[in-house]
């Protein structure tokens, strides 16, 4: 699968949480990461980040499709890390 | 076609940039917009983004899929707004 994530995360916690998704995914811009992942990685991510966060506090967002090729990407302004097309 | 935009913008320019994607779309938590857009919505969504940004520094992007239900979503945490699934 495809993954786009998101994260609205805690300053305290922040730094640690895009050490881990750095390991598994590329970083587009603050916040957000991109990249294809198996169920296993995922798995084995998702249990990373759930022992990092306060889930009373924190918000992850993994969005996915099946392959890259089913998620448009469109970008304004500059790119801060050079993956998708500009427009 | 079902859209999340995530966006990386200057401090002086992101509370503009936030009221103008409200208008258009729901929020999802800091920096991050879900919602279906008619390509006329996209155009003037596109349009009115581009005067306030400033390209060489602000990143916008736009992911898409034909319709929501191809894009699938999960929660880690809390919700910010409910508009999706916890896990």
């Amino acid at each position: 699968m495809y993954y786009v994530v998101v994260y609205d995360v805690n300053v305290d916690r922040v730094n640690e949480v895009k050490k881990v998704f750095r390991e598994y995914m590329d970083w587009i811009q603050n916040s957000v990461f991109e990249g294809q992942l198996t169920r296993s990685e995922k798995e084995k991510l998702e249990g990373r980040i759930k022992e990092i966060i306060d889930t009373s506090e924190d918000m992850v967002v993994f969005y996915s499709t099946r392959a890259e090729k089913y998620l448009d990407k469109e970008v304004l302004g500059v790119e801060k890390s050079p993956t998708g097309t500009v427009i």
